[in-house]
């Protein structure tokens, strides 16, 4: 149900021939209300596609009846052209349903630096409205994919002071992140909670600043990513904004965990957590220099537990540690212990898919932990591959 | 000839059986005077190597008289026992050369987090002192390889206002650069001109500046990244500062063509040029954000001219720019223009291992190229089987 769980929300998924492969590319999410209220967070690359110009401002008044989404084409890099091509899109979604063009968010993933085929778009957007249903979520969650082999899914249900119940659902593509993401995020969240626009902002970025935007698949930032959370009213309910932010924070990270689990080629999903840091802010910091590390990523796909290439890693970064103080254990075995040589490399297993990474730095109580996953031979072909 | 081509030289290179290939693996250079001028330029990372935090103090009165360095083994993230063999290591090589333990510098470069086998260690500078030879050069650029497919020798001819001739050698090792850098960088320059320490500092520092600080194979920084220049006089040339500079910028130039030549896996040598910027930083920059794009990088290895992923990298800065302005050019073709699409992007030839990609931000006059190479299976392969 994910996108369609929360009352008062219709999707659809369609196939508008955008994609060579035949497979779904167009999607459609829309707010019945009884209320409107919305937010979002859009990339921080400066170079932003066509539809993120438009979405700014068709969310800027904190209302949004409709996400219209395609993918097989990022629209981005298309100048005076593109922004004209996302602007119909959301006219053309508009029309039909009967509400204003301004609070159609509009987005797009795929290839840079090429036009939409409108036609195709505009017939899409036909067939999505068409086909809008209650129970339509999951087949907007399969229309966003672009290399993802399955489409990410997550619903939250909670009660207010009352006892009355709410619904926080979400749908994801993207093997990546927030900013800086591999390929494009985007996410689309629905709640029939009773909120407004202030509220939704607060939570959405209190949910995106410990979920999304610490899941680092490859340390590239895309010109789309879109987190946009649709607010209907619906159930009555009336959370709390920390119950609320807790129920969104959980569904956009599981969101986050599956977007890593099926990063594009990765054998291993590794979870790299920074503590005894003097702030937040550091272990963020040096958590997300490892997750960056190319060969910590390769010598993870080998099974190598090489705590020297985490080290040098976080001597990068400016972050408060005595470089003899750090202890570094992956998988429970401390093979790093005070600068130096910890216990035997050749005891930790990197067998399983999930590998934990755990950073002291002896500086103080403040943890953060990155996603990411290992840089493989896959990752190297689907992306070598992409365009052309 | 290399570090010994200058006057007042002697070098070798031995096999000390760190190396379970059996290749050669330590390498002395010495410089017979009368001048033993020197300077040297280190890593940045915080957790930098026992040989680094020796070199440090050897260096900092403006003299060297000898330079050991070893593969097999970085001696980084090795605690006080690490730094004990670090200074072993100097005091073994100054008894045999009869020269101040305090006055030889330090390299080693290998797996981090392995104390070094000092018996192996010791027997290898005996061996090196006794093979001193003044055409030694060629023999010490062999024995610090590590994952070098070939040795990396320069060479500098000048002439002062005299005419007097005066040389400058040099010799690398690394698949990558100084900070950051891919494995680690070594490398060790010579000079028979007339020069002072600090002549030689400001020099060094000019050159390193624009030749090994922007070639970035892989965006890692190594504990152990050492450039240490020598100078012996012996040819009693008196070059000024701007021609010695322009010499020793030449020679690191060179060297830092062929590390880049030789990265690891590499199949592609990419120039990334960012021009008509408002600075040389913004150029620098701009460029380093190319070359740190696992996406970029894949998709040059993949043949396939994705603008795209220029541009979004170029968007993560924040160098001066309208995004609208942008242009980029790839191999001779404008696939960018103004933000947008450009010429076909089928036109461009990425079969050549050259790859120059051009990158306009129209907010100024200063440019700067950075030397990076593709992402590529070899480069997984050999990343994830390096230690184990």
């Amino acid at each position: 149900m994910t996108v369609t769980a929360p009352k008062g929300f219709r999707a659809a998924g369609v196939t508008a021939g955008l994609k060579a492969s035949g497979k779904p590319d167009v999607a459609l999410v829309v707010n019945d209300g009884p209320d409107k209220s919305a937010a979002a967070v859009f990339t921080s690359n400066r170079v932003a596609a066509a539809p993120v110009h438009w979405s700014r401002q068709a969310i800027s008044d904190g209302r949004a009846d409709a996400v219209i989404l395609n993918s097989g084409g990022a629209n981005a890099c298309t100048g005076a052209q593109g922004f004209q091509n996302a602007h119909t899109t959301a006219e053309k979604a508009a029309d039909i349903l009967g509400i204003s063009a301004g609070d159609v968010v509009v987005c797009s993933t795929g290839l840079i630096g090429e036009q939409l085929p409108m036609d195709k778009i505009l017939a899409g957007v036909e067939a999505a409205s068409a086909g809008l249903a209650a129970d339509g979520g999951h087949d907007a969650a399969v229309a966003i994919m672009t290399t993802d082999t399955v489409p990410k899914e997550s619903v939250f249900t909670g009660t207010d002071s009352e006892g009355t119940e709410y619904t926080i659902g979400g749908i994801a593509k993207g093997a990546g992140m927030l900013a800086p993401g591999l390929a494009t995020m985007l996410v689309v969240l629905t709640t029939d909670a009773v909120t407004n626009p202030e509220m939704l902002d607060v939570a959405l970025r209190d949910a995106v600043r410990v979920t999304f935007n610490r899941a680092d698949s490859d340390g590239c930032m895309s010109t789309n990513d879109t987190v946009v959370l649709l607010s209907s009213g619906a159930s009555g309910a009336v959370p709390g904004e920390v119950d609320f932010t807790a129920g969104l924070t959980q569904v956009c990270a599981e969101l986050a965990r599956k977007l890593i689990g099926d990063a594009e080629g990765a054998s291993h999903d590794i979870a790299i957590r920074a503590f005894n840091a003097a702030s937040e802010s550091d272990a963020e910091v040096v958590a997300r220099a490892v997750a960056r590390s190319n060969l910590f990523k390769t010598a993870i796909f080998g099974k190598d537990p090489n705590w020297g290439r985490v080290l040098s890693a976080v001597g990068t970064t400016d972050a408060v540690f005595e470089p003899d103080a750090l202890s570094v254990t992956i998988n429970g075995v401390e093979v790093c212990r005070k600068g130096g040589i910890g216990e035997d490399r050749s005891l930790v297993d990197l067998g399983p898919r999930e590998v934990l990474v755990e950073i002291d730095l002896q500086a103080g109580d403040a943890e953060a932990t990155i996603l990411t996953n290992d840089l493989t031979h896959d990752y190297v072909h689907e992306n070598s591959a992409y365009s052309s």
